[in-house]
C-alpha cells in the first residue's frame, strides 16, 4: 500500500504508465475531501473520452476543477478549504502555456510561489517526453525543452519525487 | 553475475538498451534447456538480419519458437516440458495483435492466466515506448497505449521487474 | 552536494533532463582546473545560441574544447594535463560519426581505449534516445542504434552511472 504523501509529491512517467493511478492511490490514502484539478482540454473526441473515463475512475470523495492555464491561482484559491490537490498533469499545462502564448518560465515561477505557500498536500503528475529522437519540428523541440524545465524546477521543489514505470515507482528524491 | 530469475521476471527497456542481452543472461543462470519464444515477424530485409543475428548470439541450449499472436497458447504447450521461457518482445505482440485486429485486451488477460498457470520460470521482455513526444498519428497512440496498458498488467503480475538502461538495471519490485 | 566523480562516470539522461547541469555540478568538486570537450557542431542559429549559453553558464575554471569526431584523440591529448575531462555529449558525436560516415563500432573501441588510459577523471554526457515510439525514417533508427550501443558500452567501463530524470539522478552502477 503506497504511503500518504508529503507536503508536495512530485510524480513522473511515460504516457500509460500508471502515473495518474498511483498518484490517486497516493492521494486517497490521505484523510478528507480531495481535488482533483485538471489541466486538459477536450480538444477532440478521443480527449473527451479519456476525461470522462478518468472522471468515472474517481469516487465520490473528489471534486473536479480545470485549470489550463491558471494554475498558481487554483492551487491558492482551492488549498485554502485544507483539501489535497492532485494536478494532472504537468505537461498538458505546458502545452497549454505555449499554445495560449504565455510566458512559460514567469508562469514556472508563479507555480513555484503557489506551491510552497499552500497550506495543504499537493500532488503534481507529469510526463516525462524527452527520451526518444529529437522532434523534426521547432515547436515540438520548443514544448520539450519547457516541459523539461518545468518538470527540474518542481522536482527541485518537491519533497519526494517518483518516477513511474510500468506501474511502478522509482525514488528520485 | 546476475542472480536465477523468479517465477515471472519482466524485463522493461527501450530500444537498443541491452534489454534482451540481460534477459539472456538470466535465463542461463538457471539449470537444463531453455525456450525463446520470438514475437517478431520478419517483415522486411532489416527485420530478418536483426533476427538472425540474435539466433546466432544464443548458444545450443536455446530452443526458438515464433509465437506473433497465439502467446498464451505457446506458453501452455511449451511450459508442460518444464524449460524457461523467454519470451521477447511484448511490444512487437501489441503491435502485431493491433495490426491483426485481435482485441488487445482479451488476448492480455490470456497471457496473464498462462503465464500464472505455467510450471516453469517465464521471463518476458518489453519496450518503453511512452517517453518520446505525443506521436503524429492516432494509430502509434493507440499502439503506444497498448502497449503501456499491457506493461502495467504484466509487472502486476511479475514476481520482479526491472527497468534496464544502457545495459545496466534498475529494480521496479 | 554531489560527490567528487570515479575515475569513469557516465550520466545518462533525456532532453532537458538537467544531466549536463549534474555533471557539471559533479565536476566542479574536484580541484584543479577542469576541461569541457564540446561534441556539438553549430548547424543553426538554434543551436548556437544553446551553445553560447552553456558557456556562459561555466566558469572560469573551465576550458573548452570542440571534439565534434576525434574524440579519443581529444582524451589522450587533453588527459595529459591531470586536469579532469567532461564530455558532452556522446550522443551528438553519435551523429556527427553517422553524418561523417565513419565507422561507429571501431571509432567506440578507440574511445574506449582512451578513456581506460586516461590519467585523469572523465565524466561522459549522453542522451537516452530509445524510448518513445520507432521512428519511422530508417536513418533515424540507425542513429537510435547507434546511440544505444555506444551508451552500453560505455556504462559497461564506467566506474559508476546514473540516470537522470527531471534533474534527479538514479543510480545505475
Amino acid at each position: 500500500m503506497p504511503s500518504p504523501p508529503p507536503h508536495i509529491l512530485f510524480i513522473l512517467g511515460g504516457a500509460r504508465s500508471g502515473k495518474s493511478r498511483y498518484a490517486q492511490q497516493r492521494a486517497e490514502q490521505l484523510e478528507g475531501d480531495l481535488v482533483y484539478i485538471a489541466t486538459a482540454q477536450a480538444w477532440d473526441d478521443e480527449m473527451t473520452a479519456r476525461i470522462a473515463r478518468h472522471q468515472d475512475d474517481r469516487g465520490p470523495r473528489w471534486a473536479t476543477l480545470e485549470a489550463p492555464l491558471a494554475l498558481a491561482a487554483a492551487i491558492d484559491a482551492e488549498g485554502r478549504s485544507g483539501r489535497a490537490l492532485l494536478i494532472d498533469c504537468l505537461t498538458l499545462w505546458a502545452s497549454n502555456l505555449i499554445f495560449a502564448e504565455r510566458d512559460a518560465e514567469a508562469e514556472t515561477v508563479r507555480l513555484l510561489d503557489a506551491l510552497r505557500g499552500a497550506p495543504c498536500p499537493v500532488i503534481l503528475v507529469s510526463n516525462e517526453v524527452g527520451l526518444g529522437i529529437v522532434p523534426d519540428n521547432a515547436l515540438a523541440r520548443r514544448f520539450r525543452d519547457v516541459a523539461g524545465i518545468i518538470n527540474q524546477a518542481v522536482a527541485a521543489a518537491a519533497d519526494e519525487a517518483v518516477f513511474i514505470a510500468a506501474g511502478l515507482p522509482i525514488k528520485l528524491k
